[in-house]
C-alpha cells in the first residue's frame, strides 16, 4: 500500500486545517462560501464504496462533524454535501454552508464561477475559528 | 410526529422503485443519467444531521447499496453523490452514475439542462432491472 499524499489540485485550491482520525480537513479558498473538504487519508481511493466499512463509518462521522461545525460557525440556510470527483479523482467530500444570498444559490456551487480567495488576514481568522471548533473533536495539526 | 409523504416535486420528477428500510428509492426520470434518489421516510428532515445516529448509519448503508447497484447496472466512469436540497427542502440524496461521454461531464448534473424523460417502454425495462438488483437487499414494493 502506497502512502497517502494530497492531490496537487486540492492542495492548490485549499487551505489546510488539520487531520481528523480519517480525513485531512481543508478549507476551500473561496471566501464566498464557508466550504470544507474532507479527504480520507487512504491511497488510491476514488469512491466512497472503495473505503472499507469501518472507514465509511468514520467518513460519515466526520461529515456530520464538519456539518455541525459549519452550522455553528456560519448559521447557513442549507448545508450541501457532495462527493463528485469528476475532475479530481482522489476521493474527497465537500461539506459547504449555503445561503439564499450566495452567488450560486439555489444551484450547485461546483462549476458556477471562479473562486474568490480569502484576503490573507481574513483567512487566518477563519482558519483559527474553524480549528477551534474542530480541535475538541479530534483535529490534529499537521506538519507544514 | 407527522407521517412521511414524498415531496411533490420529487414525485413529479421521478419514478418510484420501492422502499428500503429507511429510504424511498426513486429513479430520476432523465434517460441521460442512471440516477437514483434516496428519500429517508422521516417527516420534517432537511439535513443529514437532522437524522438520528441510527438513521444516519442506515442512510450510509443505502447510499452504498445504491452505488453498488448503479456500478453493476451501468458500469460508470464515476459515481456522484450529493445532498443539496436548495430547491426541494425534503432531505434526499442523489446517487448517480456519470460517464465521460455524458452531457454535463465533468461538471455537476444539477442545473445543467432540462431532463430528457425515459420513453415509456424503456422506463419499464430500467425499473425492472434496478428493482431486480435492489430486491435481494431489502427493496419492497409500495402500494401505487
Amino acid at each position: 500500500m502506497t502512502d497517502f499524499s494530497l492531490d496537487p489540485t486540492l492542495a492548490g485550491d485549499c487551505l489546510i486545517l488539520g487531520d481528523l482520525p480519517l480525513c485531512r480537513v481543508l478549507l476551500l479558498n473561496d471566501s464566498r462560501y464557508p466550504w470544507l473538504v474532507l479527504v480520507p487519508r487512504r491511497a488510491g481511493m476514488a469512491e466512497i464504496i472503495d473505503l472499507d466499512p469501518q472507514d465509511r463509518t468514520r467518513l460519515l462521522d466526520e461529515i456530520v462533524l464538519a456539518s455541525e461545525v459549519l452550522k455553528t460557525a456560519a448559521e447557513p440556510d442549507k448545508l450541501n454535501i457532495g462527493a463528485l470527483g469528476n475532475k479530481v479523482r482522489q476521493l474527497h467530500v465537500h461539506v459547504m454552508a449555503r445561503f439564499a444570498s450566495d452567488p450560486a444559490w439555489p444551484g450547485p456551487v461546483w462549476g458556477h464561477s471562479p473562486a474568490v480567495p480569502y484576503p490573507a488576514h481574513v483567512a487566518g481568522i477563519v482558519i483559527d475559528r474553524l480549528r477551534a471548533l474542530l480541535t475538541p473533536h479530534g483535529l490534529k495539526a499537521i506538519a507544514p
